[in-house]
């Protein structure tokens, strides 16, 4: 599995051209990106800025010695490139696995290209295998949940392996959320954003223009996606 | 004006019972209710509870001796009573002033009854006299004053006397926003909550159920609201 990442990252990292602010995506197959990238920076000297969407993907960018700015540096990001949970054949995408969610939707909003990494495993004809995370607010988040209940059928929140509760980069809580039949994602999307205490949820519609599939025979697949 | 704050702030505290679990608004006239309930409280040796929408109504509620639990402690809120900065004929409301609107949202969200506690010059026959607080995360928050340009004719971001940027209770910032003329707040409000980063917005739409209002020759108006 590693190997189909590596190499979904590498295809990814050669999409990279100088002069663009590139956004940095979290979770495995953004972390073989970012890899490949600083390789290519430094040998191919590359005029690239980075932007991250989480903790731990600037420290990787920085350990590697990629360039880096503030998100409030930067005007526009040129392509970011990310992970998914889960993406269907309408190309909505489930995130938040790795809990950062809420950065990552920052950047896809505010970049002029979003290209999508995943291994075959990811894809799915319609949308809903994995749990959908939702970071709320501490404060309330009881009364969050109980909000929730409605489109769940099971909730739970967000632990360490140590069973510490988890907190976000934006020292949020996640719910994740077994969710009940779900028929139109648009719908649900707003209907969560509406409940005070939901700071961002793991529904990413309309979002990727790119996605590429890494296949398990080693094979690299590019889809497309018509705006 | 604070004569008449402090005689809706009593009206409100009347309206008081044993067994209820009372929310506490925050800002000027919330305060003289928190004061008026207090008074009741150990008069009559109340049996309530209470919750608070901020850390200062919280310290307040502390202060008067008002018996208190966390949010997370509670199923349900019987009745919150909180300010405005402006309520119209259709009763939507802007709030958010004081810094406190994502707790206040959380609060009336999980209320039974929500009552609203102004004066008659927070009253207007449309909305949109006064700015638009929106709380956002701190992360990428520049880049998030863009998305909000479309709606707004000016933006500010929230600053203490001395300059400093305002951190609200939950440690995000505020914008203020000048808006652009509104023809429909709900579109509005959805709008908003699309945008990543915008935690929670100052638009508090059919969530009034009763309104108090404190009248310049010393009388007291009561709206009741049909759900």
């Amino acid at each position: 599995m590693d190997e189909i990442k590596k190499r979904v990252g590498k295809a990814a990292a050669d999409l990279v051209k100088s002069g663009m602010v590139v956004g940095l995506g979290s979770g495995s197959t953004a972390t073989w990106f970012i890899i490949c990238l600083a390789e290519r920076y430094h040998k191919e000297n590359l005029d690239i800025v980075t932007v991250s969407s989480s903790k731990s993907s600037h420290a990787l960018a920085m350990k590697l010695g990629l360039p880096y700015a503030s998100i409030d540096a930067i005007d526009r990001i040129t392509v970011t490139f990310d992970g998914a949970d889960e993406i269907d054949d309408a190309n909505q995408i489930i995130k938040g696995k790795g809990g950062a969610l809420l950065r990552e939707k920052i950047l896809a909003y505010s970049s002029d290209e979003f290209i999508v990494l995943v291994d075959e495993t990811k894809c799915s004809k319609t949308l809903g295998k994995v749990a959908l995370p939702v970071e709320v607010t501490k404060f309330g988040y009881i009364l969050t949940a109980k909000h929730l209940m409605p489109y769940a059928s099971h909730i739970s929140i967000r632990t360490h392996e140590n069973g510490t509760i988890y907190n976000t980069d934006n020292d949020n809580f996640i719910f994740d959320l077994e969710l009940k039949p779900v028929t139109d994602w648009k719908a649900l999307e707003n209907n969560l954003k509406k409940i005070p205490g939901i700071v961002e949820t793991g529904i990413f519609l309309n979002c990727a223009n790119r996605v590429i599939i890494g296949k398990s025979d080693g094979t690299i697949q590019f889809r497309n996606i018509n705006p």
